[in-house]
């Protein structure tokens, strides 16, 4: 009651904002990679609880790809939902435009890539640089002197804060240590084939996400590598059951994706709480700030 | 041109209709289960296919459950779509009753469950009922006499409709050959525990879909039997790679469940254009009916 514009309850604030009690999710990644990767259902899973818990629809927004955003676009800008949740944006994507132009308010999954004054932006985030260092740190505890790196989508920021870690402490890394990849299982295969090509000698992989970690000891094992004897690896993100199956189960640094998505939809709702529909372009009600979540290393049997 | 109504183009009907060009989807399932079951990835993305071709945004209702259902039909009634593709209903979901209050054009996957004069009901179904006999028919074709059935949910047309199809092959069963599961790998292995108590004997086992025979193959390779030697095995979906990285691969009923989906967003999006949005509660446009399609045995190793 302390707080000016407080509303006590739901029904009274539907009056007076007309809500629609419905939050637009979009995965800015084609359909297919929505349903491979366990990442965005974990994400949407604690979306979903936290929606759900204050009985909130959530409307998933699903494409076949970027060409398709201008449409996500018209959608949101069509007063059909309250606020947006986006996540896994890549540079150059046309939405976060589209959304400002739609004045939706919106929280976003990941620091988003654009440059410039948008203070005014709130995301929540995992300390992908931090956790990088870890990872990379206690590689070069362990002896190893020949540490790479399998970049996920340099794209997207997750990706370039996770490689920017694994720098802040291999400063002087030989660059073709450095094998770009995407996430995926099968970029982590190439990639791991590309470093044993470049540097056959090899001790250490720093992989950007579990999948690509997965990838890289397949290779590994097909090539006669011992795994963590020969080269350690360590993944990122923590995906179970992936993580614990993995031969052998993996060392990877933990983010906590469900309660990032938690998060997320619980910023949203409080900044429409507390703010108007229509001040979205200039955040979620002016109140909420981005959150930054920790990491942390969960040592298993691959380093 | 010789149709009554015909509307040149996509603009013009635009004007005309007030389209959103948007459909809902709606699983019938917690949002758990959505991500879970591949089936269902596999039907949203031949709907996502044709709604993406025809330029209208795939709007993705989830929940965490039945409780939820009245939210979803307020959304739907809210006017933020054109039309609802719905399925894996259950008995007694109150969707299609709020559907219909709601007037909103309406495709099914799979048969409605409700009883009554719902002849204007459209839904794309697969014939679920021979599928099972083919299978069934094959297993007795092989010599097995000990038949046994693992059911799906029974609450859903589709299991019903399986169970139907074996009982017409089997007509003198022995009851306690029918195990009674929920379409999941977990279901399988308890339903299949419970048959080797109940009838050690049994030669030969149909399952409801792939996921559960999957359930079955691991119980049956747990208490050293052998198959197909000791027991026949078949499944339902033809679910790539589940039933070709099956131990033994297995031996199963194929639906084409993309072409499902597909053929869902193609009869709603032919009803919208001929009819208009209002008269969903007497089915599209009063023109399309509903598909039934047919299904192949695809042997493998398991049968």
């Amino acid at each position: 009651m302390e707080e000016l514009g407080y509303v006590p309850n739901q029904a009274a604030r539907s009056l007076v904002t007309r809500r629609h009690d419905a939050v637009a999710v979009v995965v800015a990644e084609p359909e297919t990679r929505v349903f491979a990767d366990p990442f965005f259902a974990l994400q949407l899973r604690g979306i979903s609880k936290e929606l759900t818990a204050h009985d909130n629809q959530l409307v998933l927004l699903l494409t076949e790809g970027r060409d398709d955003h201008a449409r996500v676009g018209r959608y949101l800008a069509g007063g059909h939902v309250d606020g947006a949740l986006v996540f896994s944006l890549h540079l150059d994507d046309p939405l976060p435009e589209l959304i400002q132009r739609a004045g939706v308010p919106t929280v976003f999954g990941g620091r988003p890539g654009w440059n410039g004054d948008r203070r005014d932006v709130v995301y929540v985030d995992s300390d992908n640089r931090g956790g990088a260092r870890d990872a990379v740190r206690h590689l070069a505890g362990l002896g190893r002197t020949r540490i790479a790196h399998i970049t996920g989508a340099l794209d997207q920021t997750s990706a370039v804060d996770r490689l920017d870690g694994y720098r802040d402490v291999m400063v002087d890394a030989d660059p073709r240590l450095i094998a770009e990849a995407d996430f995926t299982p099968a970029g982590g295969e190439r990639a791991m084939r590309e470093l044993l090509d470049r540097c056959p000698d090899v001790d250490a992989v720093f992989a950007a996400n579990d999948l690509t970690a997965s990838g890289a000891l397949r290779v590994l094992r097909e090539t006669g590598r011992r795994v963590p004897d020969d080269v350690a690896v360590i993944g990122f993100d923590d995906m179970l059951p992936i993580a614990e199956q993995a031969d052998p189960p993996l060392t990877t640094v933990r983010q906590d994706i469900e309660e990032m998505g938690r998060l997320m939809a619980r910023l949203l709702l409080r900044g429409l709480d507390r703010g108007t529909p229509h001040e979205g372009a200039q955040g979620v009600g002016g109140t909420p700030s981005s959150v930054v979540l920790p990491t942390t290393l969960v040592r298993r049997a691959s380093a």
